[in-house]
Parts: C-alpha cells; structure tokens; sequence
C-alpha cells in the first residue's frame, strides 16, 4: 500500500461521510445499500469499510459530525440563525442534496424512538446542543437582550422545539411560504420587548 | 361464515387499526411483521387481511384515521390543546403505547421524505389541519383574541410547527420538564397581548 498523509486519510474519511450523508438522506438507512453507499461517494466498498466497520458506525459518525456542527452555529450565532439559514438553504434547493443533513437527523429521530441503546449513546449529543444553545442565551440575557419574565432554560427548549418543527417541516418538502415570518415571530417571543 | 352485522364489522376494523398502531408504533413500519400484527390484534393473519388489502393499506388508513381525529380536536379546541393534551398524555404515560399515534405521525414524516407517491396521496391530509387550524383561528380572529399585527396564516403555521416540534422532541422520549412553560409562551406569542 502507498504511504498516505494523515490529511490524505482525513480528506477520505470526509469523502465518504458526504456521500453516505446524500445516501441516507435520499434511501432512508435502510434503503441505503451498500452498492448506493459506493455510487454516492464514489469508492469501493473495500474503501468504505476501510474507514468505518459497518453501516452502523458510519452513520453514527454522520450523525455526531452533523450535531457538533449545529452546535457549533448555535454557539455563535444562536438557534434562531440557524432557522434563518435552514430556511434559504430550502429556498435555494429544488435539490434536496443541499438539505441532506436534514435526512440524518431524522433518521436519528427515528432511531432514537426504536431503539433504546441508539437513545443512550445520543444522549451525549443532544445534551451538547441544548448546552450550547442555553450558554448563548445566558450571554445574550445578561446583555439585557431577552424577555426576562420566562427562564432561560424554558426559553431555551422553546427554541430546540422550534427547530424540530421546521427540521421536520422542510424534510417533509412542505411549503415554505410564510416560514420567514413565523422565524419573526419565534425571534420575537424571546427578545426583549 | 355467519352474519355479522354492519356494527360488528366496524368494531373489527377499528380492532384491527387499534391493535395495528400499536404495532407500528413499538416496531416502526419495517418491523411491523404480520406475525408481529397478529400479536398486537388479537386476530389471524386472515381475518386482518380481509379487511385490509396488505399492510400499506392497513398504514395508510390508520394514518388517515388519526390525521382525521387531530383536524377535530383543532376544530373544536384549537393546536395549542391538542399540544397541551399531548404533554398530559406524555406526563403520565411511562406506557408508550398511550402515544402509538405519535409513532404513526413519525412514519408519514418519513415515508413522505423517501416516496414521492405517498407525498402526493398524503397532502390532502395535511391540508386538512391546516384548514381545521386556520379555521379556527379565524374564528379567534374574529373575537378580538388574537394579536392583529401578523397575518392568520403565519400564525396557523406557526402553531403547526409548534406542533410537529412536539411531537417529535416527545416521540424521542426527549425530557418533558419545561414543556408547560414552553405551549404558555407559544400560546402568549399568538394572542393579543
């Protein structure tokens, strides 16, 4: 085998989880074969499985690379930006690729229902989001930014849910006519008024 | 075959689609197997399949059933009770089987991301809640209730977005402890201050 840098190997890696994202997000996990999983990340399967053991710890991988991004965004930029970005990403794509991560987190939402080992070993990544989101809102209260006759913590679920809805919502290829306003409308329930 | 009369057999049917929920909501679409919905029926594979051509019709029918019941409660009690309903339901059920419909709701949202057919045949039943919805809230409108400086149908989507939030941050058996808080504030956020 050739020597390979570790950038080489990481750009690989990364390769193949954007494949498998558009894969899932487009058969589901279980339509996600494994022929699918190499016609859209363009490897072998011997690649494939070089990097990740099984289907399973590949999208497992997905899914934890998508959460920390989101948490990420939200760490500097607060949920409701990443709504408003949701939303002209939606706008933008008749092609449903661009949404791609919208399919893993709904497969893991699904899983999440089925599958109470899969709901243990989340747990770690839904808490890293909700932390984060309820950091940003402490920073921004005690700027004197938000509403401060409801709980961070209230305001901070209220949020999460939100983004569920609109999670669910977009994947579902729903109508997006009047989601800016009802985003105005979120933005402004926790605001100071 | 002895006679049975037309009561009889709509008790049947609605046996079978009680026993089915179940079913789907414990094992997910896949994993519902007739062996699986024998168990949670009560009844023969053949008695099943007498009243519904295969187990896509059997889904389909409690889809629409449960789609149906929610646009009533809607028309009679508005999105916010059917939210708060559905967090006593979660409040005291430790039996997820209280909440099957909720398992069905989670199957549409994915077949309806992965099967463009079923997204086409489902769309009347969405647009169903959105009438019952904005109905209503016209109705509310109407009586001064609501705040007058955002357009209905925001306001309607707005609520069912709320909604599917809920049903989904619920259906992960996500932590239910600031849920009150969070339907007060959706429930201000529409009303006239």
């Amino acid at each position: 085998m050739p020597r390979v840098s570790t950038d080489q190997l990481a750009a690989r890696r990364q390769q193949i989880l954007d494949g498998a994202r558009t894969c899932f997000a487009r058969y589901g996990y279980e339509g996600a074969t494994v022929r699918r999983l190499e016609q859209t990340t363009g490897l072998s399967r011997g690649a494939i499985f070089h990097y990740f053991r099984d289907k399973e710890a590949l999208f497992l991988a997905l899914a934890e690379q998508d959460a920390r991004r989101m948490a990420d965004v939200v760490a500097r930029q607060g949920l409701v930006q990443v709504m408003r970005e949701l939303l002209v990403g939606a706008g933008n794509g008749t092609d449903a690729d661009d949404l791609s991560w919208l399919g893993t987190r709904l497969e893991v939402s699904r899983r999440l229902r089925t599958d109470p080992e899969f709901r243990e070993r989340w747990q770690a990544h839904s808490a890293e989001l909700t932390a984060a989101t309820r950091t940003r809102l402490e920073r921004q209260a005690a700027a004197g930014a938000l509403r401060d006759d409801v709980p961070v913590p209230v305001l901070a679920q209220y949020l999460e849910l939100m983004l569920e809805g609109l999670v669910s919502h977009l994947t579902m290829g729903l109508p997006a006519d009047e989601l800016d306003g009802v985003l105005d409308l979120v933005e402004q329930a926790v605001r100071r008024s």
